[in-house]
């Protein structure tokens, strides 16, 4: 039994309470929260003890913790639990900054941290059943990743100005999934960058609509599309063409179900939110955080894979400022 | 080359014009109406000969006719025609009187006349590569077909008066469909028929809503579904299952494309018209018909299945007035 | 709180046991089950204790109880519970014997006892979404209902001899989702029924392959279709045809990937076993009930509805054995 | 009725005779070839005359050319045409350098040609409809125009050699539509360029899997992704978000049937030939010059088309190789 405490009640805290909860030989032992009610919910809820961040560090019950704390608190935080001889599993990103990331990564290499980076996308079963048919052989050598990856509607502005920018918030998780199908490390990123569906966003320094093209050593690319507007919701999908294939994984809709009438043929909205549209990876990815801690194997995706991901957002955004394509420095992973 | 001649220009008159246009190894040569304005347009856009029925009865360059003039005249022309030697094609039903299509069919025995009956939806490219899907076994053994098949709206109410109802008008299609895909002539019929669109078409003693089992000797069974109303369009669907999978037929819709928006997914309407659903039917039944003329071999659609059907058509009126299920009679062919 | 106990710890007990889990404002007190292997598991599993039914009965820390032992005791408990004035959840079916079920029905009354028979696929997402489109006026009156409903093979022999045949057992889920869908109470049932996956269910008596109309009083029509066995998964379909549209609810994949090749295009097989593809609905119609507790308002599924589907089942069996079309009396519901 | 006269019975010329055959209003009159054998199939098949294209232009019975000859003398036959005075359709491209075309754009100008140059790909069904449901507001204003097309194969490699390249004879016709979808000039280009499918691709100076990003002065993006081979077939999708919606035109298969077996759920495959699967598409082309010729209206695709899909070609070749951002000149149409 691996014997959990969760960092921060908030939505996301929430979220992993419940996945801990619906994991077989996972038990939910303490919640920390600055604010007591956001903590006694998830307390009562599961019947887990309320702690200090400091009384879970020192804790002989508690095995593994989930961060779910602000951003700027989790290279902080990885670094305490590695050393106080915890399994860490950490919302993604660990920092929206690469040198503060390459120094927490330095710690959990001395001090031998079993920590995940959560990027949830590849737990998702579709995603995951996707993946699954490319490590099968079923499209051949893979050439061309196709990810289209569109929210719902922009946070608010406030959240932008501390995002990190769209390529650091959004376009990360893809750029998680490029390097996980892609098979091989990127070499070149080639990014185009726009303001459409807000001009306060572009103010605010940002952008909401962007493609960018990843470029590996042999060849292989991937296009990445985002916005930060669907009006049709939250638009989720992958493509990835072989040498002998292709396979894709469909957007999910809220249910099943078509109505025809005099207009046309119509299916339901998708699922909106990502928190409904993800429900399943949310409990997968910790089911494999288990698993690899029950195991002893390695970690699904590791803190170096949260550099990669923030490595290629930084070439995005030089390349979308500059009007060129950016190197990357290969293996060692640095933006040239 | 086969030299073709129309009988009548009304509109399913010019759709086997335009399909022998269209067909290799075939030329119109010759049409006849009695409208003098009809038969022009169709002289003057494929540039054949307008001709009386007698004289084309007498035409040494008329190898074959195509029968579109009215139902209660198609018995005597085939009669007529096979007499003079003449190939011919007719458009179904050869008669809505069982009787006069057996007495028909003699003299068509009688004078080895090559007479196709028109079951347009045999034809059907899609409906045609699901029954070349079961014969290559894709299936296995057939079990269970279904057929949905409802127009988008009834026709005119003196239509219906004239129309023989809707089992020998509109469901006549289906037990052709069913009884090619069964592979086995139906043994039994039983029926429900409703009233549910329209109360005048129950005052003009016919229905508007039927379901239809029938079942072989072996127990195989079909499912027809048929509505005089569908507010989406017309529905034309088949599903047919065998042991070891099932194929089926989708609708055919305007265009292929789907537009989302924040209420859902959009497909366009279906093509909503029987003749531009089914026009690559109309032009490969012709062709069907012109390879079987000049190859020697038999005709894909016969007099003989104009009177199965009609056979059906009969069985299924009696056991939706009776409550009760109709046998048929087996080989002959005779409802007990 | 609602406090539940589990009377029967086999694979069903197992779905119910979860579904309590997962449901908003319900806890599970107790299990109870002859083999102490099962109630094992499920006790420390869920940390509830392991009870005697009689000790269940008295207890009064037992608001609510969920039948899940073998079909022979269901009535007898559901009377033994209602007059202990615990809440049941009793698994279809009551009984298959329709006057035994009546008699049950008697003594509910009688207590006045809260009893909700679980016909778990009105609580699938999907299908209830269908309904909610049909309740908001989405497609008009309602004309045609169209189940297709198919097992990927059929239940052991043993099973099947006990089962009640193929209209009590399978079939009866459909007579429930026809009587939801059409509104109104059916007054005809035709049936035909075939052996043709396997002829050793022939000799014991039953049948593999069926299709049932049935028929309301104003003229409505629901076509259920069965067979015990689909060489491409658990087939679960419905379809509605309404004066102004249909709505139609689709079969659910084991994921939503495609893959395209030389060969075309395939999609994922279906979720195949019930437990998967109604794991949504279990959870549902347990939160469902303790809505119904909890509210006081009326159950979403009673021991009429069980009463009324195996009156259809009875009533198909009938017209499947003589070959007639089956009236049932009306309100009272006796088959006639 | 517009005279027309085809230039070239190849396989394209083929294509055209038969479109002009099928429409109304025109009438073929002439076909010129070098091969006497090529001319007389035509000839014989459309009962037109063969003709020197020296005879064609000079002939007073002929309103209109189709010009299907070679590439390197589309040029120079539009401008002797356009001296003669006959509308001239010509297939793409007026020709592989840029500077050469704009000479002829020049003489079409002087001479007040009708000149159409086939971009067919725009007159598509499906296509067409996407573009009306963009022009009828359905998605608001266009945001990301998503082109995905790729060949079943790639060409002989001796074809490779004089086809210009990928961008300048495949992604040729993606600009043209990314143009005409975009609804804006395009202003920059970015392209990166692989070598994946075959290795003697590379070793003839050219690309088989390219991805290209076009941008407007307002910030609209296209992404065309091209791959000289699909294992699945000739895949031709285009995907449009605006700022209400979203658009999508689906690929076209064989057959609109579906097998279902224990490996689960297999469509079609494409349509896989672009004459089979652009019939439609040529046919409503033809149809449109006529219409243009006939009302005096506008030229649906001009001389003026062919030079910008063209520019858009050479600059995505200029920034695959250099690896740069590419900016066109604007209105005059001048790659910088």
């Amino acid at each position: 039994m691996t014997r959990f405490a969760v960092l921060g009640a908030g939505r996301i805290g929430q979220v992993h309470a419940r996945a801990i909860a619906s994991v077989e030989g996972a038990r939910l032992v303490a919640i920390a929260d600055p604010l007591p009610g956001a903590a006694a919910a998830v307390s009562s809820k599961y019947g887990c003890e309320i702690r200090e961040i400091s009384a879970i560090e020192a804790a002989a019950d508690v095995d593994a913790v989930v961060i779910c704390t602000p951003t700027d608190t989790h290279a902080d935080l990885i670094e305490r639990f590695c050393r106080a001889g915890k399994a860490v599993f950490c919302e993604k990103p660990v920092d929206l900054d690469a040198a503060r990331v390459r120094a927490c990564l330095k710690v959990v290499q001395e001090t031998q941290g079993r920590v995940m980076v959560g990027f949830n996308r590849r737990f998702d079963p579709d995603f995951a059943a996707l993946k699954s048919a490319i490590d099968a052989g079923r499209i051949g050598k893979v050439e061309m990743v196709t990810i289209t990856s569109r929210d719902p509607g922009a946070p608010p502005h406030d959240y932008i100005t501390r995002s990190g920018g769209i390529f650091r918030d959004m376009t990360i998780h893809d750029f998680d999934m490029a390097r996980w199908l892609l098979g091989e490390e990127v070499e070149t990123v080639t990014a185009q960058a726009s303001v459409l569906t807000d001009p306060k966003i572009g103010e605010l320094g940002d952008y909401d609509s962007v493609n960018v093209i990843l470029r590996t050593a042999s060849g292989r690319q991937a296009i990445i599309t985002n916005s930060r507007r669907a009006a049709y919701g939250y638009d989720q999908r992958i493509e990835v063409l072989g040498s002998t294939g292709m396979v894709s994984a469909k957007n999910q809709h809220e249910a099943n179900i078509q109505i025809a009438d005099a207009q046309g043929f119509h299916d339901a909205p998708l699922l909106n939110f990502f928190m409904s549209r993800y429900t399943a990876a949310y409990a997968a990815e910790i089911a494999a955080f288990v698993a690899a801690l029950q195991s002893g194997g390695a970690m699904p995706t590791t803190t170096e894979d949260g550099l990669r991901a923030l490595e290629l957002a930084d070439a995005a955004l030089q390349s979308a400022q500059q009007g060129r394509v950016v190197r990357l420095a290969g293996p060692v992973g640095k933006a040239a």
